[in-house]
């Protein structure tokens, strides 16, 4: 098991460990007073570990409520934030009481915003169950839900008490998820390790999960302790995100949030080359790793679609976006682009 | 003018004066780098000063749209707050961009939650247009949504950037809403200033506007200072409220809330006398100021429905309450009660 400490606004530890949802209960009875915990989960991992999660809880002495919603990223809005405040306050969950996010990305988003909002915040607890929810969503505080607008544009910065992170909650991932989690976890390579690059590269899909997943969470650890509230360093972490955000949207969300940052990852990494940013043989290394991992590295898209869905209106007419580009291994530049060049960019990358 | 500085999670200047309405603009492109301003207001609010506020942004160089909703305590609600963000995120508002509360206690708790959690935090100013706005709740970061289930039950501490009090807003104030403001006013004499109190007792409704309503800032933002996120002190300016809740939740909400806290505040003084914790003196200046601002200080309410309606289940099962009781003018305790003595004590004091 290893035990990582985050200092941020808040100190809480990560765990990360076989075994660890059966401990579930005990950790919350020494971090806080609680009398009661509210599980927040999705349909896809309420019927795997609910019931592991609420036993653990009640034979620590706690009244467990759970509150379930539909699997996918369309329950992540504004009616059911609110049906699950309504839900906590009918079952009179008090200031001193606890919430336990069960689930993936979309689980501990959402929950994170309720648990940062109801009664003007209260303790909660991420147990992610996917990959991407363990090396990215589930540390650093970004809670949030969508708008009809877009992705993410409500929410707050508030941290958990704990993330307990059980690898075996992550043997039954589908292996299409699975891949998606990897293309984060190849992406704290790219950014910042070399090492753990190479290990990646060595062992591909069955790469030491405690090992991995935790050098992972102290990469994050790093950067959210450097940038907590989002205003620079933390921006690195967009590598491959904002062509991504293009292939996602252009396709429609019909490429996954994993696959999308694949693309577009190789995507930036071909334009580097070109660019003269990185050298043949990181662009090489780049794209094998991804298609090692069985990730894509291309789209049917063309440079205007992606320019154009990856960038809103408003974006397009500020100036300015800030690209990741990699440069070696390991290492990634902040580079402010004029917009008006960013379509020629994708376009050398495609 | 006065310009109240409050240093906590943010620093920030209360202004208080004529005439201040005017500066908003040049305030606003001064604190931030805002193109567009949104301002929030109300149905009553907005056709007062709506005009006014816009003109002063856009003379500035702002952008300005605005958002009014329906006045009263029935709009402060979910559905409205959603319904803000997505107004926010269709006219594409940045992150450096800013929202201004214009309006009273529901404008600038609701405008206040929706810039806590728009794009996770965006700047806004409260511009208080009651005198329970000035001297109370634009003050201090504390912002919410009511739930179904009860007032204030979501929302954030989230800070303003600054409070601009045009004291000619408060002229147009009818004299009942002007009188609800009064019932806060004189709370913070009681509670910590008796040299305000003695002011309030000698000139009544035509207290200095500028002097008293600075001196209650002073005091909030010192309280605030001491206890941001309310786990202690900040717990005093109770004073009156939790009897008080039960009043309003007893009438159905006819009460007002100022009036209501006069209620409690008098019950609480008469109990506090009769277990001798204040003197006669105290309890008849207490009372008398109360009438004197023609504030009731009676209810036909028995003290089983005002225990009820005062506690929820979940507080009279939690074993026992804080309540604030007056000792002197200018000083009260914080009285840890056991909940099955509450209802004697309202008793004592009906």
């Amino acid at each position: 098991m290893k035990d990582i400490t985050v200092s941020v606004s808040k100190t809480y530890q990560v765990k990360i460990g076989s075994g660890l949802l059966r401990s579930l209960g005990a950790e919350v009875t020494s971090l806080c007073k609680a009398s009661t915990a509210a599980i927040i989960s999705d349909s896809n991992v309420w019927p795997l570990y609910g019931k592991a999660a609420e036993e653990s809880l009640t034979s620590a002495g706690l009244k467990v409520i759970s509150y379930v919603f539909p699997a996918g990223e369309d329950s992540k809005n504004g009616r059911v934030y609110l049906e699950i405040l309504n839900f906590l306050a009918q079952n009179k969950l008090t200031r001193s009481d606890c919430i336990v996010a069960l689930g993936g990305g979309v689980v501990g988003d959402m929950t994170g915003f309720v648990a940062a909002t109801y009664l003007r915040g209260i303790a909660y607890i991420q147990v992610p169950t996917t990959l991407l929810a363990a090396v990215d969503s589930s540390v650093g505080g970004k809670t949030a839900i969508d708008l009809d607008a877009g992705k993410n544009l409500a929410g707050a910065f508030y941290q958990p008490s704990l993330v307990l992170c059980d690898l075996d909650t992550l043997s039954t991932l589908p292996e299409d998820i699975f891949r998606d989690g990897c293309a984060e976890v190849i992406k704290y390579g790219i950014l910042y390790d070399k090492e753990l690059f190479a290990l990646l590269a060595k062992d591909g899909l069955n790469f030491p999960r405690e090992a991995v997943i935790s050098r992972c969470v102290e990469l994050k650890r790093d950067v959210v302790t450097d940038d907590e509230f989002d205003t620079g360093a933390r921006m690195r972490l967009n590598l491959g995100h904002t062509v991504g955000h293009g292939v996602e949207a252009g396709s429609h969300y019909t490429v996954s949030h994993g696959k999308a940052v694949a693309i577009g990852t190789a995507i930036v990494t071909r334009a580097a080359e070109k660019y003269g940013i990185c050298d043949r043989k990181t662009k090489e290394q780049i794209l094998a790793i991804l298609a090692l991992f069985g990730l894509p590295t291309a789209t049917a898209l063309t440079a205007d679609q992606l320019y154009l869905s990856a960038l809103s209106d408003k974006k397009r007419s500020s100036g300015s976006v800030n690209l990741i580009i990699p440069e070696t291994i390991g290492c990634c530049r902040i580079a402010p682009t004029p917009t008006h060049d960013v379509k020629s960019f994708i376009q050398a990358g495609l």
